[in-house]
């Protein structure tokens, strides 16, 4: 950030009076920019014995396999920002179930609420982000191909609760470590 | 937003190409500049059979009675978030059991992430933000007195669920109805 969005003068980095970390702050009209992690909303579309992936027709990951979900928008509801999503990427409907996992990842400051949801019909074709739209069977998954660590561990995590088909909400903290390689830790919830 | 954050030239608010929805847009730099939601973390802090509430000494709402909870910084997760505030406001150490509560907030464009916890030690006192911190039981609660909505119903459903010692995720809605009055809807979840 260089510039201040309200007044359009310079911004400097400084730790503000009551504060403890630096932030942009404008000296022009006093207005201190804060910054804050994104929420991304998304769901795992199933019917039947089958879950629906789309791979992506954008970077990151451009030929990776995922499931819908994006960064949620002012005013609606991270449950609405999750069917928006699926309607965006696979032109699929869905019935959100219940939150299903809420993964913290402190190093692209981003939290993943993703929620159970039934597919309601066969009618889904790849939306303007997605190549291609299909269901998988738990062995049919490209679990080498999957986008990010947070679709993975989701699908890890539903397949897992499927077998006794209870379905607990799943927690954690997905860290990057020096190799660059991802892993979750964390808080696990008691459920 | 009036100005671009990067390059300072004046933003325009259009609907992007692949886009639905109107944005601030950098006719000079091509920046699209978009919000959104902010995740608000914070913990029910419990000793015995007692919660530790917080007297705002900070508007909104200054005077009324809070959980410590406050807006999720980058580079954190959402449980060293809640630490983080219970100190900032209470200078009091809880340990994060696990999380109790999801709530979105559209008309205020936040998410609520609200953790079970539990006091390590009796020695706390009022933060920056606090004009006066406290322990109390259910029937001393100052349900009158509370800042928001967010707290009323995680103190709700915290007393309920500690009849069973059973704690649920809760999730919900908090909109704002024509009467200005905010109520709770929206899926709820199995657990």
């Amino acid at each position: 950030m260089n510039y201040c969005n309200l007044c359009g003068a310079q911004v400097v980095q400084r730790i503000p009076p009551d504060d403890d970390r630096l932030r942009y702050v404008c000296d022009s009209c006093d207005e201190i920019h804060y910054q804050n992690p994104k929420i991304v909303a998304g769901c795992i579309p199933v019917w039947e014995d089958k879950v629906l992936l789309c791979k992506r027709a954008i970077e990151p990951r451009y030929g990776y396999w995922t499931l819908p979900a994006g960064f949620m928008e002012l005013g609606e509801t991270s449950h609405a920002a999750a069917l928006r999503e699926t309607m965006e990427e696979a032109n699929a409907r869905v019935e959100i179930i219940n939150l299903f996992a809420v993964f913290n990842l402190p190093h692209v400051n981003q939290v993943y609420l993703m929620f159970n949801s039934n597919l309601m019909d066969l009618d889904f074709s790849p939306g303007a982000e997605s190549q291609e739209v299909a269901l998988f069977t738990q062995d049919e998954i490209p679990w080498e191909q999957l986008s990010f660590p947070t679709i993975r561990y989701s699908l890890e995590f539903f397949f897992e609760d499927r077998k006794d088909s209870h379905y607990r909400l799943h927690t954690g903290d997905i860290m990057r470590g020096n190799s660059g390689r991802e892993f979750l830790t964390g808080p696990k919830t008691r459920y």
